[in-house]
């Protein structure tokens, strides 16, 4: 028998906290014998990545391999672990998949909204499973979201752990606390590596349990005169219970509003998630005809989004909502960074109705990360004893962090992997470990249209549109003798000082000296398109410092 | 004799914490008498504001009373209070201006960049100043640029103290503490109004003093094998000299890079304010023939932004400077909200470079903040102990923080001014305030081409151009009898699916239907124009869900 060996292959890119995708390879010798895949889930653009609205791994590596993968282990709900699935699933020869009640409910949703259907398959803890020559349990934790796990694999060469986004909540409110006697378990058996959660890296001690931020439901809620709005991501189910229950507390009804929330509220109550008695659920329209006193509206939108269920009540927008003194709206959530603007734009417009705003920069106890600080990442370290770290699901500065904790508990250097984008990491057989051959590793873009490759010249036309604006030339040309209609000159987005008028009409004489130029010379029509493209360049950019998208048309009468 | 009122206008527009820009009227009756004008900055662009440098004040509220204004008095050198100036001097009458040391020769230097000459009075302290009715106080305290002062204004209905932009840094670094004598003094002749700086209103506690940075540095720097790079805000002179210092210390020699910063502390070396010798300065060209050990970088660019020093060497477009192993870089300031993906990025990039990299989400007392916090912020209510209160220079949030601060220090919610953009604030002879007739406040734009008004459309276009790009159909007409030729599509930053050209190829067709339907029956080209608009775009809208810019040129042949 050849030398065995395992590839681990970030496929989702990594240095990156979204988009989230592995693959576990199995070799002997050079044959491939079987894959493992955890997870598969999108990313989010950046403000420069103008009109995109999601981003999903490319998978064409695994095009002709699909018959090698063994099974897809979604390790929680979260939109950047299982949302690229519905796009490539079949591409991926619709393998088994498998992961716990939340989330495969979840999953199942998404292939639904999709046209598709998918039936995932739920697993057991503390129970083995062979996918392959993988043999595979998973471990239950906790995050942001139920039922949030870490998956332990055993393979010929040695084991692996995979831990992605977790916190130790030693107290959560719902749900048992993280099985540390199976962490510890995984560690006795010995492990070769540990992929870690690495985004708190950054952050000291440990974070806050969930626990702790219902004591402050209960007081602000029971200290608001008028109605009471609550907002926070739609996945933290946990979060949207503990305010649902402080508020049926204080005889409150209780109101969900926006899809992603009125959605992932249904379920949780049907899966049994969300035990809360019908008669204390009202629909929108009840709205009205309630004593704000006795209202608790828990809405999506926390971000700021444009469009979402708190941005539309912050406008006026919300038929049945009119925020008035005495009301008070709860930001149980951090902005993600990037979103400031538009989180502190809806806190404004809040504040102007006369709302009570209460965010976490002033006061505490309004949210609690999922994702473990330093302690509960050395912790993990000792428990589980690996001889490498992989740090994941974070940046290269959280990356640069951990690395950091890990010399702290005794690692060399040497011992921790922080892959580029496309390298993969090999272990053999003799329980070592190198960078191993790149893969390609791109990104594609969805937006509201369909799917197209990152990289491509239309994101950078829409930031030159954006930023400088396009100026449009129409040349018309005549191939017999008669009168050529004049150039036409069109801007838009260009600039909002006065003489645009001017500027346009010398663009258009430049035009003319260019085609006069050539007169009785005749060109080809992309080579006087070229030239009168360098021509308008040279003028806005000397003339005036601007470098809008120039487009030329030479239509021949 | 009418009676006396003063009225305050705040013409930069509020709830924002830039473009500061405060006009003081004085009637007698309805006779306009004085105006006295405190400061006059800029703001910078919202990342929706695409393409846009900078937002200046509008003044034409000012146009026809330029007779009236007896000075401009600058309260400190920060953009956000001098860099409107150079716009609107002339406009505005040429008025005498007053300003500290520090303020009056950067205001200087801005009006020479331009092209302008203005020579500034340098005030002195606890001296009266007399312009027009206004009998004027200058108090000097502190903030993250050396010279800021606040403002005593005795008029005869009343005392308003002008309290812009300050902290209590009881051991600044250099300089005397802030004059908490006068600012007493003030509070015991009476004080109707207060207008305080209440950004630091969400905070806790009080500020750290600049002093306490200085020991990080020489900490870090000591520390340090290789080179050693700073970065903060090029307008902290004493940030910047308490790094220089300590690396001054530690042998190295000190290498300025980036416009702003040579500038800054070029102009601070010059009146005395950086008082280090030639010889501990070095030329960027002497960067290679100095070993890393022996330097000290301090370099612009601590926002991450585009084409700055510490942008280019992160990129390694810094001809004299390769970053390697052993090599620091320290960011000395926060992300301003907003520009948090900008230092991210730059950040990643010198870590992949090899540089360890230090920032205050990390460690500790590397940056603080020049806004006083909520103790500074009552202490200053202690010590004016005014009728009225105005927060300037916050959002609506940092407003109504520093409404409830006032709260707890026994002001009643009437007694504090939160005025919209817009509104203005009389106060009449009896000693009473209210909010006076609106003020039209509107923000002009400026790029690189020049000065445009806001809530033009041009912004709006260039919204939709990034977002969803632009459709431009050319469609020929012809008058006569001979053949027309067929309309053009061109697309650019619409769509990066598979499929464009099925789409260009659809609109065509609808064009020329469009077309065909006015055959025989004429319509004016503007009415062909809207009818080929509207087509195109339920077209797009509906198949695609996608709502280009759609622009319509139809040529007559």
């Amino acid at each position: 028998m050849n030398a065995a060996s395992v590839r681990i292959i970030p496929l989702g890119g990594i240095s990156d906290v979204t988009k989230n995708m592995y693959v576990y390879e199995y070799y002997e010798g050079a044959n491939l014998k079987d894959i493992l895949i955890v997870d598969c889930g999108v990313g989010f653009p950046r403000g420069s990545e103008l009109g995109v609205d999601l981003i999903i791994p490319d998978v064409t590596y695994l095009k002709d391999k699909t018959d090698k993968i063994r099974a897809i282990l979604l390790t929680h709900g979260h939109e950047d672990h299982i949302s690229a699935l519905p796009f490539h699933y079949k591409a991926m020869g619709s393998p088994p998949v498998y992961s716990s009640k939340l989330t495969s409910h979840l999953v199942e949703q998404k292939f639904e909204e999709t046209g598709q259907k998918l039936k995932v398959t739920q697993i057991s803890y503390n129970k083995p499973y062979q996918f392959g020559v993988f043999n595979v349990q998973f471990i239950h934790t906790t995050h942001s979201i139920p039922d949030p796990m870490h998956v332990f694999i055993k393979t010929p060469i040695g084991n692996f752990y995979h831990g992605p986004d977790f916190k130790f909540d030693l107290t959560p409110p719902y749900g048992p606390p993280p099985d540390f006697s199976a962490i510890t378990r995984a560690g006795d058996a010995g492990i070769l590596c540990m992929l870690s959660d690495c985004l708190g890296s950054e952050r000291e001690g440990s974070t806050q349990s969930e626990s702790t931020i219902g004591a402050t439901f209960d007081e602000l809620i029971s200290s608001t005169k008028g109605m009471f709005l609550m907002t926070t991501f739609s996945s933290n189910i946990s979060r949207v219970r503990q305010c649902a229950e402080a508020a049926i507390k204080y005889n409150r009804k209780i109101v969900f509003l926006g899809r992603s929330m009125r959605q992932n509220m249904e379920l949780s109550r049907a899966i049994g998630y969300f035990p809360v008695k019908q008669r204390f659920l009202l629909r929108e329209n009840q709205i009205k005809s309630t004593p704000p006193k006795q209202l608790c509206v828990i809405a999506a939108g926390s971000q700021g989004q444009f469009g979402s269920a708190l941005s539309k009540i912050s406008e006026g927008r919300n038929k049945f909502i009119k925020i008035q003194k005495g009301d008070r709206v709860l930001f149980s959530s951090d902005p993600i960074p990037g979103n400031e603007e538009e989180v502190n734009g809806v806190i404004e417009k809040l504040y102007m109705m006369g709302a009570d705003v209460i965010y976490p920069s002033i006061q505490e106890q309004l949210h609690t990360s999922g994702h473990g600080n330093q302690e509960e990442l050395k912790l993990l370290m000792r428990l589980t004893r690996p001889k490498y770290l992989f740090p994941i699901g974070g940046e290269v500065r959280h990356q640069r962090q951990y690395l950091k904790l890990a010399q702290d508990c005794g690692f060399a250097e040497s011992q921790v992997f922080t892959p580029r984008d496309g390298q993969t990491i090999v272990f053999n057989n003799s329980g070592t470990a190198s960078y191993g051959e790149n893969v390609d590793v791109k990104s594609l873009y969805v937006d509201s249209y369909g799917v197209g490759e990152a990289g491509n010249p239309v994101i950078r036309d829409r930031q030159t549109l954006g930023k400088e604006g396009i100026v449009v030339a129409i040349v018309p040309v005549s191939e017999g003798q008669g009168p050529t209609p004049t150039p036409q000159v069109v801007s838009k987005g260009f600039t909002f000082a006065d003489g645009e008028d001017k500027t346009i009409l010398q663009a258009k004489k430049l035009i003319e000296l260019t085609l006069s130029a050539h007169k009785g010379s005749p060109i080809s029509k992309p080579g006087l398109t070229q030239e009168i493209i360098r021509v308008l360049e040279k003028y806005f950019d000397s003339q005036m410092g601007r470098k809008p998208l120039i487009c030329v048309e030479v239509i021949t009468m």
